[in-house]
C-alpha cells in the first residue's frame, strides 16, 4: 500500500470536518523543550475523529448505517462522524468504557449499547449486528482507511513545522502509530509507548503478530487492545520503531505534569507517551529534539460532573 | 504614554520567560467559527505571568524583594516570576482566592499568607509589608508595566494570524483589558465582558472612573476588583470599548461548552468572555468575525485532587 497516498487523499478528504489541532514547544522541568501537539482538542476529544471521517468519506455507507464496538473514544468518533455526515450509527462499548465515555457516545444521538466484559465481547456483540442488519463495521483501529485517518495528523503536524527527531506516540491497537509510521516512512524516529499492564505492540515485536496480551491499568480503555493490528504490525516491522513500556505511575505522573505545568487535563492514554520522557522509559540523547503526542482527553470522573 | 512602544520593550524583555500559547480556530455550535487564544496554558495557568515578568525586568528590584496582593493568579505569577528571576517574594492572598491557588503559590516556594476578607484586605497587607521592609510592591493591575506586560498577548496572537474583526476579554481590574487597547489603538473593536455581579469597569463608564462596586459570584476571586484600574479607564475613554454583563448562569455554561466541546477546562474567569457569544450578551453582526480570549485555568478544585 502506497501510505503517502493514502494519507494525502485522506487529509483531502476530512479537511473540512476536523479540527487543525494547536502545537506548541514547552519547558515542563524536563531536561529540554518537549514539542507538543495537543490532538485531545479534536472533535470528541481524541484523535479517532480522523479515521472515522476518513472511512465513511471513502466508502459506500449502507442504508443500516453503520456499527463500531469501541472502549470509548473510537465509539465517539464514529457517533459523531455519522451524525455530521446523516448514517445511523450503533456503537457497542464494554462495561471499562466508563460513565464519561458512555455519556459522550449518547450525547451524540447514536444508538449505544453497553456490553459486559471486556472489548472482545463488544467486538461480538458488534460482529452479530453487522451480520443481521448489513451495517458497515468500522474496526477501532485496523483498517486502512483508519490508519490513513489517523496518519494525516503527522502529516499536519510536520505542516505546522515540526522540529523534533523523535516523536513519541502511545499504542493501544496500533492505529494511530500505523499511521504516523506510514506517513513517515523513517524520515524520524518514532517511539511506541505502551502501559507495561497493556504492552501489546511490545510483546507481538518479539513473539510474533499473532500474539495475544492480557491488559489492564489505568489506560486500558483507551490503550486495552489484546492483539496489535495487522496493518500496524506490518509498518512497525517494516520501518522499524523503538518500543517502551511504562509503569501506570509514571502514566499518573505525567497526567498530573501536564496539568500543573500546562492546564491540559487529559485522560491517562493522553499522558502515556510523556510517560516514557518523565519516567526515563525512553532517554533521548543529548541534542535530540523530541515530540510528544497528546492523545486524548475523555477523563473520568468528568471533572464539571464530580 | 506610548503604549505601543511600550508593549514592543515589553515583548522583548519577556520573551524567553514566557510561553507563546496557542490559537485556533473552532466550530463550537454557535452561528459564526469563533478564533480562541488559549492564554491559560501560560505559566501558571493564566495572562498574568507577562505582566509580573515585564514588571520585575524592567525594574530594580530591592534586597527584599516583591510583595504583591493578589486574588490568586497575580500572585502565582509574581511569585513564579520572582523564583525564576531570583528574588524573594511575599504573596498577601485573600481567603476567596480558594485552595487551588493558595496551593499553586505555595508550589512556587514563596512566603504566603492567607488574609481574611476580600482583596482589599489583602492589598492592605501587602502595603503594610512594603512599608516595613522596602519590598517592591508590584500591583495586580493598575501599573503601567503589568498593562505593558498583558499587551504583548494581543500583539503576540497578531503575529500569530488574528484575523477578528472584534475581540471579547474578561475584565477585572483592566490589566489584560488595557494592555488590549493599547496596543490596537482602536484598530480592532474590542468588547469588555464583565459578569453582571462584578460590573467594575461598567459601571465606571457611566459613572465616573472614581466609582467602587460591589463584587461577587462565581468570578470573583479573578475578576472581583471593586474599582477598575486608572490605566484601562483612561485607554477605555480614550480609543472607546463595547461592555457587556453576563450572568454567571452564562458564564458556567461557557464553561462547559469548552469543556465538552474542546477539552478545555478553564476557571469561571477564563470563560466570561465566550460567555458574552454564547448568551448573546455580544451579538456579533451577520460576518462579523469574532475571537475570544481564554485567559485562565487555575480551576477549584483541582480535578486531579478532588
Amino acid at each position: 500500500m502506497d501510505w503517502r497516498k493514502e494519507i494525502e487523499a485522506a487529509a483531502a478528504r476530512i479537511r473540512d470536518h476536523v479540527r487543525r489541532t494547536p502545537v506548541l514547544s514547552v519547558d515542563l522541568g524536563l531536561d529540554r523543550e518537549v514539542e507538543l501537539k495537543l490532538e485531545q482538542l479534536q472533535h470528541t476529544g481524541s484523535f479517532k475523529a480522523r479515521g472515522a471521517f476518513n472511512t465513511l468519506l471513502s466508502h459506500d455507507v449502507p442504508a443500516a448505517g453503520v456499527v463500531a464496538a469501541s472502549g470509548g473514544n473510537h465509539g465517539a468518533a464514529v457517533a459523531h462522524a455519522a451524525r455530521r455526515l446523516g448514517y445511523p450509527a450503533q456503537i457497542f462499548v464494554p462495561e471499562i468504557a466508563g460513565p464519561s465515555k458512555i455519556a459522550l457516545i449518547r450525547e451524540t444521538g447514536a444508538n449505544l449499547t453497553v456490553v459486559p466484559g471486556a472489548y472482545q465481547n463488544a467486538l461480538d456483540a458488534a460482529r452479530a449486528h453487522q451480520d443481521l442488519t448489513g451495517a458497515m463495521q468500522i474496526h477501532a483501529y485496523d483498517a486502512p482507511a483508519t490508519l490513513a485517518g489517523q496518519g494525516t495528523l503527522i502529516r499536519e503536524w510536520e505542516e505546522q513545522g515540526l522540529e523534533a527527531d523523535t516523536i513519541l506516540i502511545a499504542v493501544g491497537g496500533g492505529g494511530l502509530i500505523g499511521g504516523a509510521l506510514g506517513w513517515l516512512q523513517g524520515r524520524r524516529k518514532v517511539v511506541a509507548v505502551e502501559p507495561e499492564l497493556a504492552p501489546t505492540l511490545h510483546r507481538a515485536l518479539y513473539d510474533g503478530p499473532e500474539t495475544e496480551v492480557e491488559v489492564g491499568g489505568v489506560a486500558a480503555n483507551a490503550l486495552g487492545a489484546r492483539r496489535i493490528g495487522t496493518h500496524c504490525y506490518g509498518l512497525a516491522a517494516g520501518v522499524g520503531v523503538t518500543s517502551v513500556l511504562v509503569p501506570d505511575d509514571a502514566i499518573l505522573d505525567a497526567r498530573r505534569l501536564l496539568w500543573r505545568g500546562l492546564r491540559q487535563l487529559v485522560e491517562p492514554a493522553g499522558a502515556t507517551a510523556l510517560a516514557a520522557v518523565l519516567s526515563g522509559a525512553y532517554r533521548p540523547l543529548p541534542g535530540e529534539r523530541v515530540a510528544v503526542l497528546v492523545c486524548g482527553a475523555n477523563t473520568a470522573p468528568d471533572p464539571l460532573e464530580s
